[in-house]
């Protein structure tokens, strides 16, 4: 498949707080190392780079600002000029200028990668897709944790980011690799 | 738990089109008895109803106005001087007057009926959390359809609906029956 060249990449919340060990376990450790190289490419390509960062108000978050866990991850540290947005809720348009810097900018496509699946990642790429930005999930370039459904069965990691991203290439964005990406 | 009287009650997508045979395995045979219950019960204490219709701009949705898949089931009828919320997308939020409604008439809780789970009534469950409105939805009075997840495993209507409950609950909503509403 064709890339989405010139598309604003947008990393999301991939800071230390989601290496915390409380999250138990998750899925597609290659993650990091994908969006890494998504990083670096497009960077090269003098693409874009918009950078989503969760500023919690909740007490006992890791996300809180001021804790360790509020600092980047290594391979996701942004680089001096790609701007940072701020977010206190779960999707990245909620009480940020995320939309209006799109639309001012002309950008009509986005490529979503980071944390975590089913979570801020879900609610940004639904919003995204029903806005009417060209939207790109990077499957293996987002991950997510094990958990139980709401009668009681555990689901793994894997199963959950299964089920989120089923339920957003039906209607939300295209689901895509890294290596589709790069290869493009 | 107490329910959130006086709520506006935010029926979603209960169109003709949710019953055509394309959709398969559905969970919830009671949903429709639910919605019908809990519609009696906000009419008999005079709480606001505002019905959410989905206006397909898709050519080949069953949901396409003109079409009888467009009329609302028997069920969840609407009321004259009832207001309807017509959608083009997902989230009963994006291109409608939604959100300007609640906080011009002061409304700071919604209860949240209706399909499919895990794509309209998630979206929109999702937004109104993160917009910061005190969100109820009732699990009884919503019903999905069986699919596949991404990872190409079949998951039953019932599995979908459980995982898409709890990726609500931990962020998003407060997940009750419709027991739980009529007793309170």
């Amino acid at each position: 498949m064709s890339g989405p060249a010139g598309a604003v990449l947008l990393p999301i919340d991939l800071q230390r707080a989601i290496d915390h060990p409380d999250w138990g376990e998750r899925n597609n450790p290659a993650a990091e190392g994908n969006i890494a190289a998504l990083l670096a490419y497009w960077r090269s390509k003098a693409w874009p780079i918009w950078h989503v960062r969760h500023d919690s108000v909740e007490p006992n978050s890791h996300y809180r600002p001021g804790q360790s866990g509020h600092d980047w991850k290594p391979e996701a540290q942004p680089m001096a000029g790609e701007p940072v947005i701020g977010k206190h809720s779960n999707n990245a348009f909620i009480g940020t200028d995320l939309e209006a810097r799109l639309r001012a900018g002309g950008h009509k496509a986005l490529v979503i990668v980071g944390v975590i699946t089913n979570n801020s990642v879900e609610a940004t790429v639904r919003m995204a897709g029903n806005l009417g930005f060209d939207t790109s999930l990077v499957a293996d370039a987002c991950f997510t944790f094990g958990r139980r459904d709401w009668n009681g069965t555990w689901r793994s990691a894997e199963d959950v980011h299964a089920m989120s991203l089923a339920n957003l290439a039906d209607e939300y964005a295209r689901i895509v690799t890294t290596a589709d990406l790069l290869a493009a």
